[in-house]
């Protein structure tokens, strides 16, 4: 072993080829893996293929082929070689082990092994081990009610789906972190690794500690081919991916070839020279109690695509070649000599002899099977819900901010949130982290750094210890890749843990396809009754567009709320608390819940703050409500309702009332504040969503209502449009203007949005009449001003920053009448 | 030069340590250098503080500062250090070159070079090259009514503005691409390059030919940290880091250190080192005729954040740590001595000597600028509309799908266009290129390598020539990463070519956040008015969410489209055509305009036809219509409108007017179908919408309309929520259902649709009375039994994909009430 010859051919074809030598594998074992391969291989095909005579008891006909074929085989012989081979070691060292099948449609492989690991009946017990049961087996893959053709939340042993590519690798390192026991054996298909979110994720070595964490042993997989094209990374010379790997910090182990018997000898010997290394690592630095950052083993499996099939159909190259990658021969129906070729190959597994009985032999499973939970396909990590500890939380009342009357202190909500935040990491400092691409602290929630630094392996400067929070064991991970923060998330909380990420606003639309992706996952898991709800998912998102004031039009997009309320109702939940009280009760909530993507959007600036901590609370569990504190209806019919939903907006629209009561101080205005987006839409559509006498108990059903919304204004319409008195909504939100981009200008004008809130609202009382005209006037000119000011000088308009309520004393005019 | 020392160091400071030994400047050229930089670093200063004294002509005092500060300081010194060396090659070898800007917030650095080559006053006469035009140059910048902070439209010479971090390299190849003599000279941010897309896109030079294509020279730039923390790659060894980019195919160059002089001569000598590598490499291909991928040369330049700062400030570390990322000094106005300190670090740039008469001096600017458009800040590639070419098209018109009847014959659509693509390819063979992620072939569009093969530079083996369709010079691009995708795609359009960026439907969503940049950059161009407009960046959506066949309920995601229409109304376009005809019709309108993001959704399988290629044209003209061939109102007033958009949707709708009639041979329905989405939002929101009289003439304002959509169904009703008789839309489209996620199962469930369409119009014409409930339940039955029988077996149900118009004889029943 160690003997590292120089390996040119890049041809997936030959005598094994590898740089770890040896041959582990008695003539015995030989064959019992060659057994247990050819099975597995036959469990593939007859996914894809076949409908009845699962065991090809009968000579096949094609009525007893599915009518549509689909699945792909592509990938499948090289991860079965990986999953069965690294079993050894399980077995041979008691190993804690996932597996992690990143190349896309890889189910036949996992399934496959889970069936003949036994797991598979245990939780389907109608998908019995014997002929009955593997028929069942066969027909319902790719099948109307059956189960699709990745590793879905269905598939046992599976925390990682890879319908959409790009994650295995960051979902992997998610799932050993704080698992310092736990090996995550990690497929990566050589067409994910195209990907930008794979590429970048290689780094995560940077930010895991070999006493704290456990290990990723990623298997690169040159399968050769995607679709309908070569990949780059099998297409380069050998010594550009040994340098690759080495340049991602890995040190990279070659097996390469396709005859069989030699592929398991080094295969073996190599997977077990990496498990070793990654022991004695981990021994090495848990030992002196010094964390460092070794080179961590990478293999890299060069095999042919379809490895074991025809390599030549009809002259056409099929094993090895792009067109192995799904059904690998399809006109089994219409042509009688591919159903004989489809029918030699697969009698080549030797099913008669291998599952005879109806499964394979006790022998067989014993020998080369781990039991129990130590099966990569039963291991609880990959049905997290099961291990989940509740997080120990403060109260989070003890955070409160003091609010002696409504909007006239000024806080920092953000700031101090992370101070809960610091001690629920406190608190927890085995089970919750804080993940963030670089805005942790411009974010203001640098507070969470004095009980859970930053995680870093990389190198460290001098000036680190001058305010860098840099550290070998840290409960906050930050990486400039929202890609790589989301995908850790993911596999931390799949794996049974609890996280937050906190972002850009507009930045997060980067992510958008992999949180829709985590979303149809946990909307899954509700339909597959052995899996256990995992923790929330909360994206808490802030740096938002109404206050970018270093930045300009490019972060300037509030849309990620739009791309959330289209997933399902039963599995995202939207939340905008207007005040820093009730940001606290909302996190409070997303952190305790389980099997939601939780969305919170708010503010990181000093804001003026509405409600004491009891009304927060009371606001936030109705998620909606009318604030008589800035109402004066009295209860009464209102001459118009004005509505927010998001802290900035809110602001205005406050400030918004006090123009017009400055003007019309016998007004009857009703203040609506909405927390929990959701609300807005109707009960049928989502749990959260109000009754419609609910709906006009608020809204009324026949007054004009301005309302003022963080994002694009449609999402309301969208949300409501089915509403009583939908009519009367008019919404101000965001909308795109190339206009409005240089930093500070989109704070101005939206400081300055409620002189326009106050003149729609006029716009819609016509029984104002002239004075409505002239108070329009009035507050035309009074923007224009405020406006121009701002522009002359660069700044937030103090005037307007400062306003607090009651503005000129309306206070005393105005609220006496409320009580 | 190409002796390679063991470089240990990772700090930036010190003498300059470099790969390419040389001392290229004379003592004169060396102070013209020194110079030059303490020009461009006090003009970075400057904008940041300045708003008045803008030559420091008196002592600073705090008003002369701007109010808010803002803006970046970081990245300034290291971009422009590598700009102006840079352009002593451009001079020297007269070459043609633009610069790209990677890391973020790289204005300062980019404005000073434009500015101090002269092309800043040429576009903006009013900032003058003196006093008072620099004051005006200083306050414009991150001010109100000014200029961003990035490397917006607004800046000369810019393609990439770099708000959102991750596509320098990506736009950089894509500029060069078919530009032969072009070299990007490409800064990346080593924050960005933690980014996927950046790390993925590295690749592309697997995709570069030397003989067609120009060259990038990158030079990721080792600043050291983020916002707050240190970056990634500043912190992994040397070896490290030159295996990475051995392995990414490049030829690493190091120059590192903080010493001005030392650095000059290091980076003169290593950037004329690389531009005559890349010479080299290109004449050898060229001279020789065959192309081959060389180990291209990167540049890897560490010097401090902040350079030339101080170190320290408050005994806390500035110069070389994260603070000096932004604003570097920040309590100017309030601190005296602070206010001190940041004078005479301005002062150390000697700007009365160098700004001597307001500007730097003609000796200076001639020995060290280029001129015309040799000045990368000039160069009209970056304004490419201005050698933008037409496309040569050839007529839509001759690629017909033949239509004898509407509803009769099936065609593929998608094969179909794909011969008009091919032709389109063969007609531009160096202005158009086709992008995708590994789909082309499976998405129908597998013509177009006749005219052009795919774009391959890494090994072929002997497979390849069994209809691998590779070649060093093609046409068409195909990386698995829609991010490399559609970046090369930007960088191709934005340098004045034009192309097609095809995409299966639910991954688009990986570049939601690209696309939403992209937005912005044309929103924004149109308010410069020395842009001149590109070619429109199109995107065409296939493998759509009703027909996952393959693949399950990852697949299913058609809200891109939300996404998209988020966007300013003046730059977003969305087609759904419903058929062959009309998709060629609409392709053809998208690949000849302009300015605009041109969405085209269509599947790929076969389908129903409807209109002959004149009526297609007119019905794409109009972008929605009545379809008279399938109405039975005869113009008068319907009892429903059945209204589709989408291929798929119309397909259902249609057979649900079907079936409608064979209920009720006498019902007055109307048949509308919307081609182009936004005709359904008003005029006034969007320059296609309907005026609301046109809306009515078609829809009606009193009866109920069953809208069959492609996408999510509220996006129809964010869209006419304010339309006279919105309450009567029913909108049937997407939704996210856990339990509906097999392969096929959603296209079984889909082709089924037309009986919940049917029951629905029911639904809402109460008139119907006994009889309508009679039918519903009848239709009820029946989609049960279609849909079991499809699930028992496992197909498509044919009895159903082989509905055509009429059914059962209905045509001759229902058609003459028409004549």
């Amino acid at each position: 072993m160690g003997d590292k010859p120089e390996v040119e051919s890049i041809s997936p074809y030959g005598i094994a080829r590898s740089t770890v030598q040896g041959s582990p594998l008695s003539k015995k074992e030989l064959e019992q893996y060659d057994d247990f391969f050819k099975a597995s291989l036959y469990l593939s095909l007859g996914m894809i293929y076949l409908r009845d005579n699962p065991l090809l008891k009968e000579p096949l006909s094609k009525d007893q082929l599915k009518a549509r074929l689909l699945g792909h085989f592509g990938s499948a012989p090289g991860q079965i070689f990986a999953y069965m081979h690294f079993n050894r070691l399980i077995k041979k060292y008691d190993l804690d082990s996932i597996f992690i099948s990143g190349p896309g449609h890889g189910a036949p492989a996992v399934l496959s092994a889970a069936y003949l690991e036994g797991t598979y009946s245990e939780v389907y017990p109608e998908i019995s081990e014997d002929e009955e049961g593997l028929q069942k087996f066969f027909k319902q893959f790719s099948f109307p009610g059956g189960i699709g053709s990745h590793a879905t939340p269905e598939t046992p042993g599976s925390i990682h789906e890879g319908g959409e590519l790009g994650y295995s690798i960051s979902h992997a390192f998610g799932a050993v972190f704080d698992h310092p026991n736990l090996i995550a054996v990690t497929m990566v298909g050589d067409g994910e690794a195209e990907t930008g979110p794979l590429a970048a994720s290689w780094h995560s070595t940077k930010f895991l500690n070999p006493i704290t964490d456990g290990a990723v042993l990623p298997i690169l997989h040159l399968n050769g081919y995607k679709i309908n094209n070569p990949t780059v990374l099998a297409r380069i010379s050998h010594k550009e991916l040994e340098y690759l790997f080495r340049g991602y910090g890995y040190e990279p182990y070659f097996v390469e070839g396709d005859d069989v018997e030699s592929m398991h000898q080094a295969m073996a010997a190599t997977l077990e020279h990496c498990v070793l290394e990654i022991r004695k690592y981990q021994k090495q630095a848990r030992d002196s109690g010094e964390s460092f950052r070794p080179m961590w083993p990478v293999i890299i499996l060069r095999s042919p695509k379809g490895w074991t099939g025809p390599r030549k159909v009809d002259n056409k190259f099929l094993e090895g070649f792009w067109r192995a990658h799904q059904v690998p021969i399809t006109d089994v129906h219409t042509s009688p000599e591919h159903l004989a070729v489809l029918e030699k190959w697969m009698r080549s597994y030797e099913p008669e002899r291998l599952f005879a009985g109806g499964k394979i032999s006790e022998e067989l499973k014993s020998a080369l099977c781990p039991t129990g939970t130590r099966r990569m396909s039963a291991n609880p990590v990959a049905n997290g819900g099961i291990i989940k500890k509740p997080l120990k939380m403060p109260d989070f009342r003890k955070y409160a901010l003091k609010v002696d009357k409504p909007a006239v202190t000024m806080d920092a909500s953000m700031s101090n949130m992370a101070l809960f935040m610091r001690d629920i990491v406190a608190n927890n400092p085995t089970n919750f982290r804080l993940f963030g691409p670089d805005e942790t602290e411009s974010n203001k929630l640098g507070a969470v750094y004095q009980a859970g630094k930053k995680v870093w392996m990389g190198e460290y400067f001098e000036e680190d210890k001058d305010g860098g929070n840099l550290a070998h064991a840290g409960r906050v991970m930050e990486i400039l890749s929202e890609h790589t923060c989301e995908g850790w998330l993911e596999g931390y909380i799949l794996s049974g843990r609890h996280g937050l990420l906190n972002s850009y606003e507009p930045f997060i639309h980067v992510i958008d396809s992999m949180v829709n992706q985590h979303c149809k996952w946990l909307e899954k898991c509700l339909e597959v009754e052995w899996r256990v709800k995992v923790a929330s998912l909360n994206i808490l998102l802030t740096a938002v567009v109404w206050r970018q004031d270093h930045n300009g039009f490019t972060h300037q997009d509030p849309g990620f709320l739009d791309v959330v309320a289209n997933k399902s109702p039963e599995v995202v939940r939207i939340y905008l608390p207007p005040d820093g009280n009730c940001l606290l009760s909302v996190m409070d909530h997303c952190l305790r819940s389980s099997n939601y993507v939780n969305v919170v959007v708010a503010d990181k600036q000093e804001h003026l703050q509405y409600l004491t901590m009891d009304e927060a609370i009371i606001h936030c569990t109705k998620g909606i409500g009318i604030w008589p504190q800035f109402s004066t209806d009295r209860g009464e019919e209102p001459d118009v309702v004005m509505a927010s939903c998001g802290d900035v907006p809110t602001h205005e629209s406050l400030a918004a009332i006090d123009l017009l009561l400055q003007h019309f101080p016998d007004l009857k205005i009703r203040c609506v504040n909405v927390v929990d987006l959701f609300k807005l839409i109707s009960h049928v559509d989502h749990p959260h969503g109000l009754e419609d006498s609910e709906w006009t108990s608020i809204f009324t059903d026949n007054k004009p209502i301005i309302f003022n919304f963080h994002s694009y204004p449609w999402l309301v319409h969208r949300l409501t449009y089915k509403r009583p008195g939908n009519k009367n909504i008019h919404v101000r939100g965001y909308k795109e203007k190339g206009n409005i981009d240089t930093p500070l200008e989109l704070a101005i004008r939206n400081q300055t949005d409620r002189f326009s809130l106050a003149m729609d609202a006029i716009d819609r009382m016509p029984h104002l009449g002239n004075r409505g005209s002239a108070a329009r006037e009035k507050l035309h000119n009074d923007q224009l001003t405020a406006r121009n000011q701002a522009f002359e000088v660069g700044i937030d308009p103090p005037f307007l920053k400062d306003w607090t309520w009651p503005h000129n004393g309306l206070w005393k005019a105005v609220i006496p009448k409320l009580n």
